[in-house]
């Protein structure tokens, strides 16, 4: 077992609430939350926090981890141009190894910003699934389209794969998809009562050509084919119809906001302060470290509130304890890990120590308004998955050089060939 | 002498072109820059780079470092409630051991993300002068207002004062000054021939509220009055008028822009990419910790750049290597401290190595896309000053711990007074 003491704790159980519990942790799991005990059972580690912040990790509702290798290779460009002739013609030559080391290396910058998990759309699932659980890190798969009795299969495999693997129906887009793919999903999302998830709404390109195509938004489109029957949601929704919204609203799906990319390709801002005033569920993901170009919660954080005071002209709009839900608890739910979004007994220990004694991080007059408006990676003190040190002071408990040795061989032979 | 050798060398005097050039240091200054040499010197410490980057270190050019004192103590509120009902009475209280204390805490933080020269405007210009020398930092202090006599008087105490310290005139603003000041301010800059600084259409309402008073823009107001006959600028720069821009333009006059605090509090975006159109001269600055809340260059390089994308609706807008020039060359020059602007020989030395072996640095395609685009607090693996390593693979070459008890108590005992 494996103690934290003496610190602040944020559990995400009720709000922001901090408190300054003890919390235990057995095995994966979190055993116990609160004072001290006079039966203290024998600790292996027992972690001093010295007023240091524990809180559950962040959780990156929407990347593509594994485009690390095409990270600064083509900056300053529009979505259709960066899409179209760099990115595809290189994701063209992706081989499942390639892959492998690609997503460890974006996994790699997840523990150094305190990302405990990550819903992950890319090429090769298998290889995905595999870098994740050599790292010991939680990814949980987001289907990327094609023919429904793989996506079914898929959903079977990895819903079994293994305990820090899980996977949820989904199609990259509406613009990617034929009409009968979408129809065939939305079928297999009634079968198997899931949830399905897609890139919507995240260019107003997109949103155009999907009404001259099919005379509805996607938003429309794959409620009427009834991807969302069983709830999901959409990655960017950038731009929305107020129909859109509503029926986000009135179905409790999920607004995975990436505001780091969208502002870098120039798409937008999306109304999350709007989305927030409706109560609509929110979460945050960093998309590909290609478009974004960082994997940085903190980054992400801070933007998802400071792009809505700019939009809406309020400086109250979007505080820091709303953004702080959405990146642990909603991301969570987003993503299906009900027992990743709170640190209480029973749940996993995902976990992460923030450091307060470093410079931005002081004074402490209010520790989750210093994590979203001040906070960047040099504060993260640890980073744990399911009860395992990943990452500490800096350091991490992988073979991190070996990592990106690997990556880098892979990334130039890759453009050479 | 103190040797860097084999890594990549961005010197910032020829753009954005990297070299794998050697940097010897003497002193305080660069004494070589090129291949390794057959008569080699003894050097005191040879700094292996490893494939690293060695870089002019970042100047902010505008900030408040004291006011650490009000992090996150009155987040989520408009500008005006903000400094009128929450800052201002603490800042009231200030004592200058409060302040010398405050600065110290953000000197800390500036060395976390790589800034070696911060461009000051504070209340007790002598404890401020006294933190940075004391840490060995380099600071430029900016009058804030007052009688010509005392500006005066601190012009010539404070270019005299230090190697590390120098001083531009300025006032706080428009509003924070009587007529008759800034009248005798524009006649002092003639008498020194001195350039001229202040917060200039940071919000509409400023702007509106000068023009009601004077009949003029700030900008306007402070040209007819001479504060810009031997150059200076404006901290903010986001509410110009075309007239304004033309003054700018016309006069070579500094925009220091501050995306982070303008987002932070609402107050628009600066029109940066048409200001860079019109050639005008630009620098960057993180404005105080109350506002921002942090003091991270990384944060403000990277919304300097997307906030500019978003604003125009064009990817390509502001592209890195730009930014880079404001936060390195761009900065020293705004600040007078035309010998930090590079690495050359007779330069001052002040650096950053940015470690390239961090997750998000990698694979290395574009080094200074990867600054901007994906860097964060955690790849500053060095920052010097005038020769002098300050902080190194996350350690203070400063007593950090005492610097941030002392702040502590002093921010408890003022809230508490």
């Amino acid at each position: 077992m494996l103690r934290f003491y003496n610190g602040r704790v944020l559990p995400m159980s009720d709000g922001c609430a901090l408190t300054t519990d003890e919390v235990w942790i057995d095995g994966d799991t979190v055993s116990y939350v609160g004072p001290a005990r006079a039966d203290m059972p024998e600790f292996e580690r027992e972690i001093d926090l010295d007023g240091d912040l524990l809180l559950p990790g962040f959780k990156n509702a929407h990347a593509h981890a594994g485009m690390t290798f095409v990270r600064s290779l083509a900056d300053d460009m529009p979505l259709q141009a960066w899409l179209f002739d760099r990115i595809f013609p290189l994701e063209a030559k992706l081989t499942p190894e390639d892959v492998y080391a690609f997503t460890q290396l974006g996994i790699l910058e997840y523990l150094t910003s305190g990302v405990t998990a990550g819903f992950d759309m890319y090429f090769f699932r298998e290889a995905i699934a595999q870098a994740s659980v050599d790292m010991g890190f939680r990814t949980v798969l987001c289907g990327g389209g094609g023919k429904a009795e793989m996506l079914e299969a898929e959903y079977r495999k990895y819903n079994a794969y293994h305990p820090l693997i899980s996977y949820q129906l989904g199609t990259h887009s509406e613009y990617t998809s034929s009409i009968g793919e979408l129809t065939d999903l939305g079928d297999l999302a009634r079968t198997l009562k899931a949830p399905v998830f897609a890139h919507n709404a995240e260019t107003e390109k997109e949103v155009k050509e999907c009404v001259e195509r099919h005379g509805v938004t996607p938003t429309v489109l794959f409620e009427r084919l009834g991807h969302f029957d069983h709830g999901g949601g959409g990655f960017h929704c950038v731009h929305f119809t107020p129909e859109d919204t509503e029926i986000f609203r009135r179905r409790g799906l999920w607004v995975v906001t990436n505001p780091g990319s969208n502002a870098k390709l120039a798409s937008g801002v999306a109304p999350i302060e709007d989305y927030r005033t409706l109560d609509l569920k929110i979460a945050i993901g960093t998309d590909g470290p290609s478009s974004n170009n960082a994997l940085d919660f903190f980054r992400e954080m801070y933007l998802t509130s400071v792009l809505q005071k700019l939009k809406t002209g309020n400086a109250s709009a979007c505080p820091a304890s709303a953004v702080l839900e959405m990146a642990t608890v909603g991301g969570a739910r987003c993503m299906g890990l009900e027992d990743c979004d709170a640190i209480a007994p029973g749940k996993q220990a995902d976990l992460v120590v923030i450091d307060l004694k470093r410079p931005s991080m002081q004074p402490v007059h209010a520790p989750v308004e210093n994590l979203v408006y001040s906070g960047a990676k040099d504060v993260v003190r640890m980073t744990m998955v399911a009860g395992r040190v990943l990452y500490e002071n800096g350091e991490f408990f992988v073979d991190a050089d070996a990592i990106r040795n690997e990556a880098a061989a892979r990334t130039k032979a890759l453009i050479e060939r």
